[in-house]
């Protein structure tokens, strides 16, 4: 496999552009074997499916023979299928041997082999089958004329069982159909549980039939109905995938509070006007939903028996919706501040022999287990719920890092060693706006980790983390794609899958065919930069942005004060991406130039340079008639300052001064300017 | 009135391009005064409401805000609204003095005063009032460090009270997310009755809890449940929008037959064995859901209690999802074939003294006026339900014209000398592909019109048709939009607004602002071209789709059998629109060159000549890589060769012979490739 996979990866270097042999799968199948020869495709191809798969598959063969025809025009004959063995001559045949289960350690593999006049898929589950199917798109090839399959045969499963991709609804509302359309885009990718962030601060997003006041009070008119989450998890287990829905509790309770401000832990001091000393007195408090971002205090009361009523009744309103057997109750970010504060907890710490908050919250976890077990369900939560009282049955929720001074993914060893299941989302936040290879070097367990295979096998995968600060239904995808296939390749693959320069090659075309999906993180991005230039021509913004990546890891929203929920996001930096396209392409340029400064390899740079000079005098020019675009002037201007200065040494063999070196690299490392910073700054420097 | 008129379309003219001071309204107001001055935004600016609206104006304030705040950036300091006069000192005062009653008839007028330092927006209803923002909005301006408003006064409320679009749902399927943008576009210009076409031969698209099998065995699982209906119905209430259903009988009835065919009226020949002579016997019939485009066959039987039975029941359960008061029932397309050909249903005519079909439709249609009575619906039908015994409540639906061998709108005139109250959707059939001028000039009451004021006073208004045989929901806002705009125009503004350069250029501005509302008819043509260049650059592509639109009238999908339900629809045809871009200014360029044959005129035409010879050698290049491309290199290779020649004309003064300039032009007027029309013909046969 792996001879053939280094075949394949020296096919991507050699041609230095996608050869049509290619293969842009993504994630990498477990074991490939090219053949000689081709299938091609006609519009009598027709599918068949034979065995004992769960009847979801017909719809996906459907969807399967849609998108086949959407890329190829062939006017297909078989436009759909509705039951077992429609086509028994059909030139792909299909097997399955039984119906998958939507949940964990399921059977997911499959085997794929393609001939010349026939494709055979068998798989134990239809589950395999499904991801058969996907691998069989990411498959298609084609010359001038015609569309045809490459002789190949795959034998293919996955490495980790959890292959998750979380969506905070809370802090922005995100609608269903950005929900569906990233539920498609998972399947696509092989990724098979859907965390669902439900509840936060900034709201509560489920509808409550025997507690409206939830969201009339703490919504604002944003949630998903009972019928719409019930909708949604089976529409992510027609596509093989398991919701697991989270709401967050103790901590970023605001909006529980909000509605049920009688749970909440903050004490109010009151003087009492009797003459004797100040007694304090828990009285109610209100709340109002959160409109920054950031850790807030309010907590739910872990001592008063209302809070744990109210919760068994959300908990027996919410289970049935979801037929998955986990439930993630958050458990993160609780400072105890409030706890601290309030005499009648500290007293009830004190009765239950607490010695600190963390028993504490360990003591209110333990509640939920049977409100929860009732429901059949298993509790899930961020790693602050592993404490020494906890329940082994739990899973732990690993997310903590570098950002928050620790170890890398130091929670997820510790609960592995610890007997929890676990799973990791730290370096796997695709909200911080980094490169797709700081997430795709990230291993759950990174080679040479000392764990027993019994550990190790407690570390169920890895989850991407979309929380929803500074994102709103129109610029979500941009942030989840294409980097989330990469980190979904990392999950699936085979840890040796490493190589950053295919991953790179193959995500383009991946990401592209996201689109086919409904994925706007293309498309998106126009609509951005025509309302930033006021519908003037968007070639020089577009290039600009090209070079710009969002502020990273929470410099763009210091302290969660700068942007509210209702703050524009309709920006420059909401337009930029991680990963700024040019600036990889320029950094290349720019090496291949210092070790070999060839008259071509100058040109190369300085088309580059000569390129930066003109955007800045476009956008200039169109900022005349577009106030959005003022804030990134100072930013263009210190690349065009910076490019004219390097074309003179380069071209005119002119010095630079060191201070004026310095100065030039100092502006364009600025990150004051439009939220966004320069990706070409280090590429810049090499030249002076 | 007229006279600012004027001055402002002067404005259009002199500049050439959109002045900073030129207004895109659209619809036109019936009153509008500019003055001096602007009203400068910061992000201190606020609104506050008083009067007694309804509840849903403040949503709709914070919608207003959210797009101001997109658009300008200024991070608006109020977020949202949720009661009355929250802030007594805001800059923006609006009062409403009563609720508006979404349906016919509200008053929706307004009156706007903008001055240097508040506005004023005053209406009788919040409906008013919801069109007195979307007006603020359209009147947005900017220079280059900031954005205002003018000072105007304008005074507005609609010519017509039915102003509507229609969407299919039923032959391509619309997702909820289509509806929703759409019923916010129709919103923004001021549109107020969204006609909803659920059922016809290609499907059933409503749950029916008592009925499963019509979604069961007749939508191919694509269908809306209740609770989306009702979400939807008030939707666009909270948008000022009546929702109006159709289920279309009792032709059209493929569906329903699929679900019942026991209530169809296909006779069956059966053979009788018993030596005497054939008997014809009605049977039980199988139907198939439809495929392909067309007027079938299959009926309602109503000669059968069962049908009355089962859509009495319907329209039990329909009814109430529904708050309006109209109800659509189709009634078109019914060529009687299958009543004609069973005896028992012409024993049903000649026994209820029924002379012809016409008479028996009209018979069904008043068995219908009771059920729908019973939920105090009033029906509403397709012209051909208009016949001497129909009841003069049913309203009109005036479709057929020139396609039909009928004069234009000629029904519609008809039904209000009748007594009928009537609307007018012929001419406005924007499936068709036709340019937006067809649409804009047509009135639904030319001047001059023989009507007494009664019978103008019939003539509700009109509707836009957006039928779906060739659209799904990726291209499905690109044939709606932007001339649906135009449509809503005719419909609102004085009679008298019909300049087509003020409306093109003022669409430009009205068009780029729909993307706010998520309608996707500008970056979904990248996502199109990007499929069919294979992810190719898509410059040639786009510049080849700017002289190209997609065949016109029912030419594409020639006898519905082309296009199934499934077919591809991801074509270069489906990129195209109506009004091809570049076809109306390579149009004007050709007329000023030939009128004063400058150089600078030459060079106009030359460049556009070049950049096609081009676009046509790219088109070739890219061709290698992209199958999709190759049906289109024919219609690109002629546009290219008639440039050639034609520059050798213009600048070589070579001679071209009437036969080759003859042939170059047939060429170009070919209809056999890629579906697409080139939009340049005639403009490039006037250089011969």
């Amino acid at each position: 496999m792996k001879y053939i996979v280094l075949l394949l990866f020296v096919g991507f270097f050699a041609n230095g552009q996608p050869a049509t042999e290619s293969l842009n799968l993504m994630p990498w199948p477990q074991k490939i074997e090219v053949k000689s020869g081709v299938f091609t495709l006609d519009k009598k191809f027709k599918v068949t499916i034979t065995g004992m798969p769960n009847a979801r598959i017909f719809a996906a063969i459907t969807r399967f023979l849609s998108r086949l025809d959407g890329r190829t025009g062939l006017f297909l004959e078989q436009g759909l299928i509705t039951k077992l063995n429609e086509a028994p001559t059909a030139q792909l045949q299909i097997n399955c041997l039984r119906e998958g289960k939507i949940g964990l350690y399921e059977d997911e593999s499959y085997h794929l082999d393609i001939q010349q006049n026939n494709i055979n898929l068998t798989a134990t589950t239809d589950l395999g089958a499904m991801h058969g199917l996907e691998t069989l798109l990411q498959l298609l090839q084609n010359n001038s004329t015609s569309f045809y399959f490459p002789a190949v045969t795959i034998s293919d499963m996955p490495r980790f069982t959890w292959r998750g991709l979380m969506i905070d609804a809370a802090r922005h509302f995100q609608p269903i159909a950005v929900i569906k359309r990233n539920l498609d885009a998972m399947a696509a990718v092989k990724m098979n549980v859907f965390h669902w962030h439900l509840v936060d601060d900034q709201g509560w997003r489920i509808e409550m039939k025997n507690h409206p006041k939830l969201t009339k009070l703490a919504s604002d008119g944003l949630f998903y109905t009972q019928e719409e989450i019930k909708n949604i998890v089976k529409y992510a287990g027609d596509r093989g995938i398991l919701v697991v829905p989270e709401i967050d509790i103790p901590g970023h309770a605001t909006a529980i509070l909000t509605a049920y401000p009688e749970i909440g832990s903050k004490a109010v001091q009151l003087n009492v006007n009797s003459g004797k000393k100040k007694q304090l007195f828990t009285q109610l408090q209100s709340y109002e939903l959160e409109r920054n971002s950031g850790i807030f205090t309010p907590t739910l009361d872990p001592s008063n028996p209302k809070t744990y009523q109210l919760l068994s009744e959300i908990f027996d309103a919410v289970c049935p919706l979801f037929s998955g057997m986990y439930f993630h109750i958050g458990g993160d970010e609780n400072e105890g501040k409030d706890w601290d504060a309030n005499p009648k907890i500290q007293d009830f710490k004190k009765q239950h022999n607490l010695a600190n908050n963390h028993e504490l919250q360990t003591y209110f976890t333990m509640q939920l287990l049977p409100m929860l077990k009732k429901h059949h369900k298993v509790v899930m939560g961020w790693e602050e719920i592993m404490t020494k009282n906890m329940s082994k049955e739990a899973i732990i929720h690993s997310w903590k890092g570098e950002n928050e001074g620790l170890a890398k993914g130091s929670s997820l060893i510790a609960a592995a060693k610890n007997g929890y299941k676990t799973v990791l989302s730290n370096g796997y936040y695709i909200d911080l706006m980094q490169s797709v290879e700081d997430h795709y070097k990230n291993d759950p367990i990174p080679e040479n980790t000392l764990l027993t295979p019994e550990e190790k096998a407690r570390i169920l995968g890895g989850e991407a983390t979309m929380w929803s600060e500074l994102v709103t239904a129109t610029t979500i995808d941009s942030r989840i794609w294409p980097r989330t296939a990469a980190i979904a390749e990392r999950l699936w693959s085979d840890q040796k899958i490493t190589d950053l320069a295919s991953l790179r090659q193959r995500l383009k075309t991946v990401s592209f065919r996201l689109e086919e999906l409904g994925i706007t993180h293309i498309r998106n991005k126009e609509v951005l930069l025509r309302n930033i230039s006021n519908n003037q021509k968007t070639t020089a913004l577009e290039d600009f942005s090209n070079i710009c990546e969002p502020l990273k890891i929470y410099s763009r929203n210091t302290d969660g004060t700068e942007y509210k929920t209702y703050s524009p996001l309709t920006l420059f930096a909401d337009a930029c991406t991680p990963d700024a396209p040019d600036a990889l392409e320029f950094d290349a340029a720019v090496t291949h130039y210092l070790n070999n400064k060839t008259p071509e390899n100058e040109t190369v740079v300085t088309n580059f340079l000569k390129k930066w000079i003109q955007t800045n005098t476009d956008l200039l020019a169109l900022s005349q008639n577009a106030p959005l675009l003022q804030p990134l002037l100072p930013l263009s201007k210190s690349v065009s300052e910076t490019a004219q200065v390097l074309l003179l040494k380069i071209e005119k063999k002119e010095t630079i001064s060191a201070d004026k070196a310095q100065e030039l690299i100092l502006q364009c490392l600025s990150k004051d300017h439009a939220d966004v910073e320069l990706a070409v700054c280090n590429s810049l420097k090499k030249l002076f």
